[in-house]
């Protein structure tokens, strides 16, 4: 299987993260998503609105401007626009001032656990799903923990990388996987219409710090890999009586550029809290090295003027990520909560 | 009124300021006018002249050269140059060394009041016209006051800032106007040939420190704007007994890339040079204002791959800046001394 | 004698040096010729080899893995390549790793007289020449230094550069030559299939330092300069009993970047040994003087979007470089040890 391809297109009717509802509440911020400036504001009644980060006048950015009352100023002329991008007031001008012309374009926004969502086609008005919801961050008998990290890489190869389990042993070393105790396992692979995962049979206890971490006395392991449409990655984990679940949903900043919100909920017993402590610290040591290969990756690529993968068998969900990409970005695939199965699971051998 | 364009297309068939006369008499310079590389050096005769910035046999740049005599020398080989781009001499080589490969292009110059002035097509010696003059830099009842800055904007977005009204109230706060106290006043738009006036009829003193200053006692005031091709902004104020000109003569580096020299001219009774010691101080605070707003302009429309204006009544000179600059680029107008009215002069109400 | 042109054409069929032996023995390292990046590598068993530097699977660059045994172990997922570029592991894969896809391309390599040379051209196995040996560098009865600079311009400029008569009385001063003792000689140029020579006749003992150092009491001069395929500069003095060959074999790392490494053999009756201290700093003062002035050649090519050479019979060897490489860009040039002159030796007066 040899592939030569071009960065993933686009998918523009999807809900992404643009921001934290906490970096929104000072002010009008500038935000990039699939290369497409947006400006976010929160008006005085407290909605969020974002816009495309352009004044229809003489298009200085609207995020150097400032909030006035449920509008946004530009920071030139003084022109002020609603949420719904249209212009309500332009200063030194008699008559009325609203128009077409006059118009910026305007994004569906959620603002939902913490985070603001923006569907990033603005023709659409009314998307027909919702986004995507961290399952546990909620619950109260999981202890969560969040944070986000920027990779030079594209979408595809941040998600790949996530749901990858060859580069851990190697990659990550010691630090959950141990290539010495080499076990072959099974895998099941079902596929989805908007998503696919990965459920790994007979995979004994996570070696290193990880697997000491979850299940100090051992017990059964189970584990899942998956990736939902159109930029989500869950690596899901029990073990005897603690369950961990860590959500990754990705935000395409530009075609190198990626921006990772994620949280990982555990539940645990008795000492759930104090163990969820030390996740965050392990997670971003696993994440700093896997940035490190995703950017010397990222600059070969574009040195070469494009992708030229090799796949094996052991790359699991990698050429799946792609291919649901694509069949998304054409329309063929959407996010929905009713995910139907496609065809039956394959099965294959792995060893680590 | 909305539109989608490109920059403006280069006006070669006209004069720019390329430096100081004092900057050249230090040596050779380089410099660069509608992307063009220049240098100016100034022979032992006194004689500035302008060639293309590039020796014609092994491309090395002449300003890394030096003077020598009425000649400019490269630093690589040593070839010379006269005034007129024809190549007199070439160490080591016998024979005759003139000839139509081995000169440079050269372009008509003029020093005047202070400034190098450049005629930006080679393919013409003798202009029809000669370069734009400050009107009371050389008269003794004015106190003139100069200054230049270097814009990360386009030549027409600049000048449409200098000559901008709605911005001044808004972007300059209480400078010199007070957005507090809007009057309805009337514009009168007349279009020449070669240039643009707008006069500003039945206008409150300016408010702020530029009103205080002109006219500490009120008075009747009388104000126009003018754009004057290919790039020059007249703003003229008269209050009771005194009268301020500010010329500002642009330079197009590049596509982004903009020189204002400006000549702020004041006549005023009695303590006139006391006045104008503030003058430059104050245009400064208000160039820095614009200049950061410019900038913003310029990234957003390089981002966003070309400008995307909606234009509005008020934008007063904006639209005929544009207009004029494009029939220049085309040929069809160009800078007279005994320029014609075209049409009867326009009308507006504005509210400042 | 007028030219319009664009960068020469790479020669793929040819050997330049990659690194010193040195340099290779510490680790995989990344090189670039030809704008082609590779990686090199030195196995335990002493062999070293030059792949593409990109690994098969997901394109992290291979450099940034390490040396195992004889292979090169990519750093993301553990995949291991030979010195032939075939892959012979793949972690957590059960069956054969080997085939046409998961092979990266692999370079011929010489080590030789402490240079690695590499060919250029993966599709041949056994390229039909050798790489240039040095002439002197292993004879006892010479002191031979190397010394090697990059230089911020393209190829066949540093090659002119090196071999260029006139810029050295102008650029380099009272160093070797003295512009003012100025001499008419004659120039004899004689090309080959593979090379041109340029012998200097009746040319006076070299001014300033250099001709101090090499004839202290006087004597006759011989001289040539000689370009030979694909990138070798040889200047070559005797003086008296003296004897001197500076050669240069350039490496094209890229279309303005061009890396030097030169030996300096001199013969010198009694004390060469201490003169030869002397060469190094005299040689790298040249080399600063000669890449500051190239750098400023090659942006004013940049700017004005490529060459516009005007050349004249004085700069001898310039236009057979240039033509050489062309002819060795179609194919119809090669380096050759059996070099078949090509015409009568042509004759030219000269003034230094």
């Amino acid at each position: 299987m040899s592939e030569s391809h071009h960065p993933v297109d686009h998918v523009r009717d999807a809900w992404y993260i643009a921001a934290t509802s906490k970096h929104v509440e000072r002010g009008p911020i500038a935000c990039e998503i699939l290369d497409t400036p947006l400006v976010l504001f929160q008006g005085e009644g407290g909605k969020i609105a974002a816009l495309l980060d352009r004044c229809a006048h003489r298009n200085v950015p609207l995020s150097v401007g400032r909030v006035r009352g449920d509008e946004i100023e530009c920071g030139y002329h003084g022109w002020r626009y609603g949420a719904d991008g249209i212009c309500r007031h332009v200063p030194t001008m008699c008559g009325p001032v609203e128009g077409r012309a006059r118009r910026v374009e305007s994004y569906p926004v959620r603002e939902q656990q913490g985070y603001v969502w923006v569907y990033m086609n603005p023709e659409e008005p009314s998307p027909d799903h919702e986004p995507y919801r961290f399952p546990y961050l909620d619950e109260a008998t999981y202890s969560s923990t969040a944070y986000s990290y920027d990779f030079s890489a594209s979408v595809h190869a941040t998600l790949e990388n996530i749901l990858d389990v060859p580069h851990t042993a190697f990659l990550h070393g010691g630090l959950f996987r141990n290539s010495k105790e080499a076990n072959e396992i099974t895998v099941l692979i079902q596929r989805y219409t908007d998503r696919v995962e990965a459920q790994f049979v007979g995979e004994p206890r996570p070696g290193g710090i990880l697997g000491w971490l979850l299940a100090p006395r051992g017990g059964t392991t189970e584990h899942w890999d998956r990736f939902l449409l159109p930029s989500v990655a869950e690596v899901e984990y029990k073990l005897g009586r603690s369950h961990l679940l860590i959500s990754s949903a990705l935000t395409p900043l530009g075609d190198f550029k990626t921006r990772m919100y994620a949280v990982a909920s555990l539940r645990f017993p008795v000492i759930g809290r104090l163990i969820s402590r030390f996740l965050r610290p392990f997670a971003m040591m696993v994440v700093r090295q896997d940035a490190k290969m995703l950017t010397h990756q990222s600059e070969a690529i574009r040195r070469f003027g494009g992708e030229r993968f090799a796949s094996t068998a052991v790359d699991v969900l990698g050429a799946h990520i792609l291919r649901l990409l694509r069949r998304s970005a054409r329309g063929e695939s959407r996010p929905s909560t009713t995910a139907e199965p496609v065809g039956d699971p394959e099965r294959m051998i792995m060893r680590v």
